[in-house]
């Protein structure tokens, strides 16, 4: 096969084959219908299982050994420990002392605390990684460094790619804060609680052969299975799988900055305006720390208002828990636990509850869960004057985030980004995005500490607005307004030509490309 | 494909072909491995389904149409009316008006009130039936008058047949007592809660399309989702689905007749005797009053004894809910549930938990709950002097119940079958059973009013036994007292030659054939 490079719908530059497999340029939102069926695992027996149920075996080198690793083969992590997971390095140890080679990692994110992977992709151990690289792997592969291209996928896309038969999981290593030995498995209990692992489903349902790694052992059955022991292969028992206090990174901190408080009471007071916050209302804020003011502004104002919202949706963190707690929402509906009290309240709540890839974010199923959600809060490193917008790399061209759940949560019925018009000097709006993460088209308003865009497409949300007292201004003319205040134009970051990943759109279609940055 | 006649590996006559499928000779329990992939339903798309997440469509008609329904296709729904099912009659009553012709109806049971389907057999909308017929649809499927064979599977081997492509469900209907627009669905609240929806579980993942027909919509989401929205394609909001009174069948009341309350205790004591019941162990007892007789005899000695079980299967009852709110159970793992008292625990405590035949009895899993069962009680019709039983047919030769949970259940360390020795003056223990359900090798121990047989292949049953106070008697010993009341030689049923059903195996095996009944 023969890659080229062909340009795709929104005008950018792609490659027609990724790793090996042929690729489908971007086509539009909702225009690449897929065709076929989803993949299918091998029929199992229980006659090749202990009838006893008792699947545990010694260690993560005997359960990889067990499962056939073989070079090439692709291995898969989940990421729900965040930046205290403990398991992640341990497999491509033991991968390094049977010997296999060119193994192809398939986290649902990494993070700092993996970075001795580079040291298995210099011995040749791990060939590539596909899935979102945050921090020195990501720069690592900035660098070009990498063999094989990233690939950046949404969580709704690993699900898409795994369910549609894109990736091949040979082996799923998936850490479990609790587990019985027949791999019944959830989030919930033990020592290294993290509330769920609902971005391991997709491992579990589709891998050929599937370890969990626990380090806290209950009898049969592990309640609630919310990963199901008949997917299990192997249970492997450990004194310490991760570190539930790093669960909180960076991205879980509410600003201090009082420009980005300006923004977050902004555009809980956009909400409000547009006639969004209602009875029965829907909202998602991400993980960042303007986000998470925003649910705290907007949670005022719904107390004030005797508002209540049926459902939040997390990644949820102590101010979605309050909400729930003080009846201002009949529901979180949770991927993804960014602190302690989101574990807690998971386990003890039973309107915390929790979701998957699969029934938030999967754009290959039939419907999701994205598209109801009334409003979503979400941040971006840099957004055009046609509302495209990037969420992985910096305006240097650094590879430093992954997209998580970001795209998919595009689909909202309204999506609105509440950035800071420069960062260091640097102009967040830009005229075009060095990466496009988020087709226009799906980003109905930017808010900015010098006013509110709303995308010309959303005349409603226009009309909703334009008797309020927000500051509502065309992009274009916060642009301009930017520009004057730097004064010069702001430098270009050196890229190369050398394609070194991919971002991929919920269809499993190439939205665009990620190059080398020169040093 | 000429479907021949051929023995299997228990000496019993099969086709090799059924329906049009080939099919594979029952190879000994454990024998046959499976090859290949599991089945994969079509890849959909967001794209095709509405944003707004609402599939809600006029009525049953217009779903079916909808969904494409053309003559010859398969239709399946589930049993947690049971008796008290008001959708199925009326799926077929939509197809008839419709004008479609030959389908093949996929119940994972049907029951007297579905009587009405006899007429959709005869005016050529219905085919044939796969699926446990209760009653005259057994009677009916027995005199030889339904096109195409009956084919009768467990709830483990409904789940296998789909889950390896053995039945492509082209459209499954699943009645659900509580379900938003979405098509998020559970058993446990509204009007017609039945507790659970496990039975359609496959029916949702692999079928190609999927409507939900319910009688309580709720705003989005319904939690909990027990049928995922992200599997269903429309939602029809009717009057009534169903009437939960009538869960309570035949079969869910304790035994009032002496004989068996006797025997019910003996089997109490043998499990007791035999050192089963002791801390953390578990036990399923079936649905016949006999066996809720076991339960209850069983639940005062763990309590004499100071014993707990960590989990007892259901089908619950108001029984096994008595044993967890006593603290007697930590968990009921509860498939399906068999009285309103059931209905409300798995509503309100969390330690009673649903299941599903792919978590319990899918023999093509990586193992399932059902091996793991200490002691398991069930009914049986017959059962022979190598331990085979029936539990489908009569004596009389007349196909009256379907296999439910039994063969799955088979596979528990300890089969304990309490039969009593007669009924209406026929033998139980028989020379040959009329029809092999289940290989003796996996029956474990008769008991009866006139003692207890142990499998000889059970030396540790018999060792710990020994010294008990126990009745333990040869098979054969109690089959020669039973032949000596009677005097004369019981009748043999009097059946054709002619094949009008075959009971597979949980391995998806021909076990055996039913015959038609004379007149």
């Amino acid at each position: 096969m023969d890659s080229k490079l062909v340009k795709n719908a929104i005008g950018r530059i792609v490659p027609t084959e990724v790793n090996g497999k042929q690729a489908v340029p971007f086509q539009g939102v909702g225009k690449y219908k897929p065709t076929g069926k989803k993949t299918a695992p091998p029929v199992a027996t229980c006659a090749d299982y202990p009838a006893d149920g008792n699947k545990i075996v010694a260690d993560i080198k005997t359960a990889l050994i067990k499962a056939g690793i073989k070079d090439g083969m692709t291995i898969s992590t989940h990421h729900h420990f965040r930046n205290g997971d403990l398991v992640a390095n341990q497999i491509f140890d033991a991968a390094a002392e049977i010997g296999v080679k060119d193994l192809m990692w398939f986290p649902s994110a990494s993070f700092p605390c993996q970075a001795p992977i580079i040291e298995h992709q210099k011995n040749g151990v791990i060939h590539h990684i596909e899935g979102s690289m945050n921090g020195p792997l990501g720069d690592y592969c900035s660098q070009g460094k990498m063999r094989g291209l990233g690939v950046l996928r949404s969580h709704g896309g690993r699900y898409q790619a795994v369910q549609d038969g894109e990736v091949h999981i040979d082996i799923a290593v998936i850490a479990a804060p609790t587990a019985d030995p027949f791999g019944n498995a959830n989030g919930l209990t033990g020592p290294s609680a993290c509330g769920l692992l609902g971005f391991a489903l997709a491992d579990s349902q589709y891998a050929d052969k599937v370890i969990i790694v626990t380090d806290n052992q209950v009898p049969f059955p592990c309640v609630p299975w919310q990963i199901q022991g008949n997917y299990v292969d192997f249970v492997v028992v450990m004194d310490k799988i991760g570190e539930p206090e790093k669960i909180i990174s960076g991205t879980t901190q509410i600003t201090k900055s009082p420009d980005r408080l300006l923004i977050a009471e902004m555009t809980a007071q956009f909400v409000k305006d547009a006639g969004i916050m209602k009875d029965g209302f829907s909202f998602q804020a991400g993980a960042g720390g303007t986000s998470l003011a925003f649910a705290i502004y907007l949670k005022e104002m719904m107390k004030d208002a005797g508002i209540k919202a049926r459902f939040v949706r997390g990644g949820s963190n102590q101010y979605l828990v309050q909400m729930l707690e003080e009846g201002l929402t009949d529901y979180i509906l949770d991927g993804q636990t960014f602190d302690l009290d989101g574990v807690r309240s998971m386990r003890e709540n039973p309107g915390h509850v929790n979701t998957s890839p699969f029934t938030s974010y999967n754009y290959h199923g039939k419907g999701n869960f994205a598209s109801m959600v009334d409003a979503v809060v979400l941040g971006a490193t840099e957004v055009d004057i046609n509302f495209n917008a990037n969420v992985v790399t910096h305006s240097d061209g650094k590879l430093l985030h992954g997209i998580g759940g970001w795209q998919n949560c595009l689909f909202s019925k309204c999506t609105i980004l509440p950035i800071p018009s420069f960062r260091d000097r640097i102009p967040v709006i830009v005229d075009e995005v060095t990466t496009v993460c988020g087709p226009g088209e799906l980003i109905d308003v930017v808010v900015t500490e010098r006013g509110i865009a709303i995308n010309p497409k959303r005349t409603d949300l226009i009309d909703a607005t334009k008797n309020s007292s927000l500051p509502i201004r065309s992009i274009k003319e916060i642009k301009a307004e930017i520009d004057e205040i730097i004064g010069s134009k702001p430098e270009k970051p050196k890229l190369g030509d050398k394609i070194i990943a991919v971002v991929k759109w919920v269809d499993g279609t190439i939205l665009d490309s990620i190059y080398q940055v020169q040093d």
